[in-house]
């Protein structure tokens, strides 16, 4: 059963607590096959294939058909609301694109900022025991708006040497370059290093295992990463006007993700703590994957119950959640204080699978409480800025004195003697 | 000497070649530095600070009549630098702040995007051999444009038990919220984790050596970090109507920073490049730090010779350099044509010291080719983002049904459900 804590009772450090993932030993699994792909290239992609996915994999890139296949295997209705998502995930990340910027606020200074895009981008999908077609739309869509030219997909294929339809159709859908069959660390280090078939990229994101996630850290430098996202975590803000049936359904919606997973809910109703944890103690049997909802509600999940709502939203701004409903009457007036959150749910009809699915804001989010320094995925992850800056000669004569004394004053004469060759003889 | 290479005859790979800092094994000696600040607090800062630095500290905090005197004893001209150079900083990077959104393109929905600055920034600055005023301005005058509440300073204290009269006078110009005494793994550890006297940060930033660098490396995920910055590099692009003697300036002005620097003239004149050798030979002894420039230029210079322009910016792109400077007759036009670099001089007349010290635009840049895909330091550090959706009852009625079909084709059922439990009855 869900246990229940009063707020004042706890530290910070007692709010923010969470059960991390503890890192199996893998560093030297991963380090093997990153220098295996390095050396060996397709070989040993198909090697790996072979050994942990049970696929022959005669081409690594899927065909055209294999997609066209994909699209005419997969139920219209489901496409159809894959379209719908997709195109909500892209009008909402098109208001993310930023505006170059050219200063000239002084005579003969022209400064400014350019965005450019990265190259090529590669974009990790997981297989194995469920396809998550979501993840694909989610880490394709921000990438294409921001203007990235080649966004290569990998993604194991099953048993059958095949890719889901789903993923397949998702990743047309969302405008995919490329997709090769390969998985785990091995697609990680082909997507860096680059392989006969596979293009190196710049930057490498989505989720994955601990396998995955290692590969990631370790060919950072080479490339950029995204986040390496922790166990998924939802907090329910909620006042005593919430029907606990809805908030017990949204909290399992996160607790069904994994047995780490953090459920949350804050509140200042003592009697709807009471409520929601017996209507958790209902709907867990119900579900499928009750056993791991069960491990994650009662492992990881809490229920703090503060004396106001002043103190609720504080609760929230400590634990700087993945996920935070607002379920109370006038939730744009909390939004204003929230301060640490990675998507924020307003209202009691927002469930936060809208947001994982279809509303349009990115799912990918941070986790474990950095979202008190870091963000949702998005358009920002695929480009990157470049200042510049323009001086005519009179304009940097007025100043050249100045900057030459700055430089020696650090010690650094070079500098110096940079600016003030200009102007000698 | 110098060494000329021939574009053509150049792989990709011996393009981007560049000579890295070793990592000594430091590992361990910054573990036990952290778990020691964690448990003792100021008491281990205080005796790092007379181990490390040689200095006996009282009082770790720097005080106001500290920072009066500080004033008291700069020369008020290069005050007046400060000043001017602290709002150049401050202009450029007002023009970096981004605007929240708000959507409402469809019926009964709302999403939007906000920004929300960090709580409180960590700003470590290196003390030693070398006080560098300019990197206080470059790293702490974004948090400030970002709305950062809480601007902590670390820096170590000179045998004197102080801190350099300019480094305060920078600091406090530059809006720094309070200065401790510490420096080293010790005060990232102590802003990563507070102490009785250093407040715990949300983000810690600023250049140091390889025992700051690893630290920053194991504090990353309880706190967010800027990039871990490699050896400085130049790259001047330049055409045969440049003064070889100004290029080779502005190589050594980068060659003087350190051994493993990387001064890189990429020129489609072969006479300049032979000029621009010759130059160098007759600059570097003239040097104060001719030994480091010496070694810079010899063992990570080139000068790389090509056919045209086309095929110089070419090699700029798979460089992908920290500091670009363009030395043509057009070089707006040229600017649209880079894709990767940290900051862009453009024209003969923009030595890259006037950016490190004066022009506005950020000075703590990607290196190590990284500029593919990271960017400058600027508000963004400073700053993250949550994402918002508001649904009506009736708006998420009707797609209702979609989103439960979406999460039961990935297996979520309590995803499903979280949505449909709202419409039973």
């Amino acid at each position: 059963m869900i246990r229940i804590y009063d707020f004042d009772a706890l530290s910070p450090e007692q709010i923010l607590n969470r059960d991390l993932r503890a890192e199996k030993n893998v560093e030297d699994v991963v380090d093997a096959i990153i220098a295996d792909v390095r050396a060996r290239g397709d070989a040993a992609l198909k090697e790996y294939a072979l050994k942990f996915d049970g696929a022959e994999i005669d081409t690594l890139q899927v065909t055209q058909e294999e997609i066209d296949a994909a699209f005419a295997a997969t139920d219209p209705d489901f496409l159809e609301t894959l379209r719908m998502a997709a195109a909500n995930i892209e009008a909402f990340h098109r208001q993310q694109v930023h505006k170059n910027f050219v200063m000239n606020e002084q005579d003969g200074v022209i400064l400014g900022q350019k965005y450019t895009p990265i190259e090529k981008a590669g974009v990790y999908v997981p297989g194995g025991t469920a396809a998550y077609p979501s993840t694909v739309l989610m880490d394709v869509i921000p990438a294409k708006v921001a203007g990235v030219k080649e966004i290569v997909m990998t993604t194991p294929a099953g048993k059958d040497g095949k890719v889901s339809p789903v993923i397949l159709a998702a990743a047309a859908t969302a405008g995919v370059t490329k997709i090769f069959k390969t998985g785990g660390a091995q697609a990680v280090a082909a997507l860096a290093y680059g392989t006969e078939s596979v293009p190196a990229v710049d930057k490498i994101v989505g989720p994955g295992n601990i396998y995955v996630a290692t590969a990631k850290r370790k060919v950072y430098g080479k490339v950029g990463i995204d986040m390496i996202a922790g166990p998924s975590e939802i907090l329910v803000l909620a006042d005593g006007k919430c029907n606990p049936a809805w908030v017990a359904a949204d909290l399992l919606s996160q607790a069904e993700h994994d047995k780490l997973a953090s459920p949350v809910l804050v509140t200042d109703s003592a009697e709807l703590a009471e409520a929601v944890q017996a209507e958790l103690e209902v709907q867990i049997p119900q579900l499928p994957r009750a056993a791991i909802a069960r491990a994650s509600v009662d492992d990881n999940g809490k229920i703090i119950v503060c004396d106001d709502l002043r103190k609720a939203i504080e609760a929230c701004n400590i634990i700087a959640p993945e996920h935070l409903e607002v379920c109370v009457d006038d939730p744009f007036a909390v939004l204003n204080e929230i301060k640490n959150a990675g998507s924020i749910f307003l209202g009691r009809n927002v469930p936060e699978a809208l947001g994982d699915y279809f509303a349009g804001p990115n799912h990918t989010l941070p986790t474990s409480g950095t979202a008190r320094f870091s963000s949702p995925l998005g358009v920002d992850d695929f480009v990157k800025k470049s200042s510049f800056i323009y001086y005519t000669r009179e304009a940097l004569g007025k100043v050249q004195e100045r900057i030459a004394d700055f430089a020696e004053r650090e010690g650094l004469h070079a500098h110096a003697r940079s600016v003030t060759i200009r102007y000698e003889e």
